[in-house]
């Protein structure tokens, strides 16, 4: 059974074939989000606080840190990625205490928050790039972390699921060059629109099974690619994920904070058995009818845990006399 | 690819490996609905009617009519259910023009229903039960149609998936015995309700993977049995049903009425690649978007049935001039 092992500074998370599915958090991450690209440039960190707050709230188990600005003041991100990695890793695990993924495609910048991250955690993300593979897995050795692993290579992203495969393979055996595991290896096989692709959501059922029967890996994906450019989007991701989940899948970099995806997730994981007695869906439908009333997910998620035993959400609660 | 061919008087559903998710609606069934079983004793038949019409408007594709009644005035089915299920079957098909499936556990019923459908019902249903087995077969070959074979046999319902697998194969080959096809053959597996077996999900998973690869048939189950138990049910629903479809499960028999389990039907229908361009899904989607202001789904569909050009919903509206 492969486990993919994270840590914080004092938490585990499991990425497992036996494990409840891994949400990662998606919301820290400036790339598209302009508004907060512009308060970090001015130095505001409160929407990064509240998402960290907000998104372990909601179920996350572990979150994902990009910082990949582009400030007026200074365009170039092998500048201004570095300092602000290790300053939004600090900020966060100084906040809330579940194991973080180190995001950015630019390699001083994962190495600065390897540098200041605590515990064990992710690294995001190598490619079968040549320059890719030869500047990431060094660090992923080097700091002995997990790593995300997208099946691209220099000649880009193919369509053809069989490319993807190999591209996968190709990077596990490379890792094991270094001495990294494939244990250590997650891998995003890449989700395309079915908007776009109609053969989308079967391919990534096929591949995701391939990988874990033939590679051992566990896998990962940004989940809401699969509905780009259709209506009514958390409907489609809400059936992507207990599909993907039934598939092998094993973890998304995901909106927490989002009640559709949250509750596919839950009611997924007790489907597959990881969800023992089903205290985390019981848990869950408690938040989902504390929504009736127009509260949001996010904050029925924040009055749950705190009046949990500083626990968040996950199991039935202690009766306290 | 396993297809098994349903008929009405002038229209086909297949339920197939490489076809939309057949949803059977479930509601004409007084089985457990007091109130409708008190109105067809004194003869009232309108919310057979409203259930057929409903039913049809949201998407369902075949009716299960079950005259499964125990009037006061006589506590003998065998002798109330056959009439009652000739007209149920003769009102229902005068209104709706979708194939139906005769549902009983009185022969007499079956063959009262049998006699009078018009087209290729599916016939509902045979066990491993020896008795049951000499009784429906010659029906299913008599008549041509094709069969739901519950996989319980004399010793009951086994928790053992094996055994109800052993149980399946044995009906499939009694059936060849008859000259009966397997693709005339609709295997429900039984789910158990998740909450009182957390194993229920996996086994059904993968009990319907080895239906579909070993003994080539297609599926179904009565698909809100995993939830029974449990908080918030129509949540546990919409995940198991992408998840079952993603198995390989290709039909159930199930409320078409609930909004959350036919969003996740279409969902999983795209994901699967069984809604060439997604009309389907856009469809729904507006149909979804009309009950934002308190409009039942059933309304809704009803009305975007009947603005569309008399064909219910399933592909993109044609412009018109």
């Amino acid at each position: 059974m492969t486990r993919t092992v994270l840590e914080s500074k004092s938490k585990t998370a499991v990425i497992g074939f036996d494990a409840p599915f891994c949400v990662i958090g998606e919301r820290i991450n400036p790339t598209g989000r302009k508004k907060l690209a512009a308060e970090l440039e001015a130095g505001d960190f409160s929407t990064v606080e509240k998402d960290a707050l907000e998104q372990v709230a909601c179920g996350a188990a572990v979150l994902d840190i990009n910082a990949g600005v582009v400030y007026n003041s200074n365009p170039n991100p092998n500048e201004t990625e570095p300092p602000l990695m290790r300053q939004v890793v600090e900020l966060v695990q100084g906040l809330v205490d579940v194991p973080l993924c180190i995001d950015s495609s630019v390699p001083g910048a994962l190495e600065a928050g390897l540098e200041v991250a605590q515990g064990r955690p992710l690294l995001n993300s190598v490619t079968g790039e040549e320059e890719r593979l030869e500047a990431i897995l060094p660090l992923v050795k080097k700091y002995n972390v997990p790593v995300v692993a997208i099946s691209n290579d220099d000649t880009g992203i193919s369509e053809d699921p069989d490319v993807r495969f190999a591209v996968a393979k190709k990077i596990v055996e490379r890792a094991a060059d270094f001495g990294i595991p494939a244990h250590d290896i997650v891998v995003d096989p890449l989700v395309m629109p079915v908007g776009a692709m109609a053969s989308a959501g079967v391919q990534v059922f096929a591949l995701v099974r391939r990988l874990r029967d033939e590679l051992g890996v566990n896998t990962t994906c940004g989940a809401s690619n699969i509905s780009f450019g259709l209506p009514n989007r958390h409907g489609v991701n809400a059936a992507f994920l207990p599909m993907a989940i039934q598939s092998g899948m094993t973890s998304a970099i995901m909106n927490p904070t989002r009640a559709a995806e949250m509750e596919a997730v839950a009611a997924a994981n007790m489907l597959m058995d990881h969800d023992p007695n089903g205290g985390a869906w019981i848990g869950l439908s408690r938040v989902l009818e504390a929504t009736q009333d127009g509260t949001s997910f996010a904050e029925a998620s924040k009055a749950a845990s705190a009046a949990g035993a500083g626990g968040g959400r996950g199991g039935r609660r202690r009766r306290r006399g």
